[in-house]
């Protein structure tokens, strides 16, 4: 078998960590691939979150869940930041996933700034059930993508040890920048 | 589930790799445990030639071998650096692993280097067959650990994208130094 890309190994981690019944979470909807694979780990009983600052992608995901007769998602038009507001306080979460970079195929010139996504992960991380997962899928070929990855490197690796495992799953001999997992475990 | 420590993962990855029938490697034998590992995931007609340059982990791992009823195993006294010698020109290799630092309750003077471990992956290369796994459990916290670490991780992020795929798994928010691991597949 092949090892798995970062993006087949993304739905790997959350197949293995996500439960029925759980409340997840897709950071970065796009177009809606993720929140389709997270509405089905979660299935009728659980329910996705998913934000998208781009009105494009709210309507593309609204359609192709809608066409799939998916109906435990709940699509917000904001940035993932804002995850607090519609979180419900004693809401616990199962798992989330962001996809760092930019949508592909949209506007190239909108893309997840490191300041944003650690507003959201810091939403986050105090609702996430033990073993619950948050997994970040890395792309950061495109400009400013470095200094995203330096933030968000920088803060996984200070998360208390007691409190979380963090994981990075990377190809180190491609040229390409390929995309590249940090995934953050509740213990 | 709880994310998979170093250890778990080599083993997932090899269970996903390696094939019945194969012909593999475990270069640190050690106390066997993964000679055994090996010897189940290449069943009666795959083979495991194991290295070890202690006479106690050769001991040892023969008798937990012999008690275990377990006869596709051939187990060198010897570095991994002499692979070559021991290997049949034309064979081809499913897999091979390596745990790298010292033998776990055994004399802690002796330690894998970087030069030796090179020895033997570069020996090891134009055996693997497609998808050939080896998979480096990489221990680094001991004195010396450190350069042959940066030997590895050298050479690893200077294999051709073309030829391999490598990949590194490691836990990035602990203070102990835990395992991690480096896994070159043969494309």
């Amino acid at each position: 078998m092949k090892l798995a890309n970062a993006l087949t190994y993304s739905h790997t981690l959350l197949a293995a960590t996500v439960e029925r019944g759980d409340y997840v979470i897709d950071a970065t909807v796009g177009n809606g691939h993720d929140t389709e694979f997270l509405s089905q780990l979660v299935g009728p009983k659980g329910h996705v979150l998913g934000f998208d600052v781009q009105v494009a992608a709210i309507n593309s995901a609204t359609t192709r869940l809608k066409d799939d007769g998916i109906t435990n998602t709940e699509l917000i038009l904001a940035g993932h930041e804002n995850v607090t507001q519609y979180l419900p306080a004693n809401q616990t979460v199962g798992g989330a996933i962001f996809n760092l970079g930019y949508l592909p195929g949209a506007d190239k010139d909108v893309i997840t700034q490191g300041e944003t996504t650690l507003a959201a992960i810091n939403g986050m991380l105090p609702h996430l059930k033990k073993n619950g997962l948050i997994v970040l899928v890395v792309y950061y070929g495109h400009p400013g993508g470095q200094d995203e990855v330096n933030q968000l490197l920088n803060f996984a690796q200070a998360l208390p040890q007691k409190a979380y495992h963090v994981l990075q799953y990377q190809f180190i001999n491609q040229v390409n920048q390929p995309p590249y997992i940090i995934a953050i475990q509740k213990r």
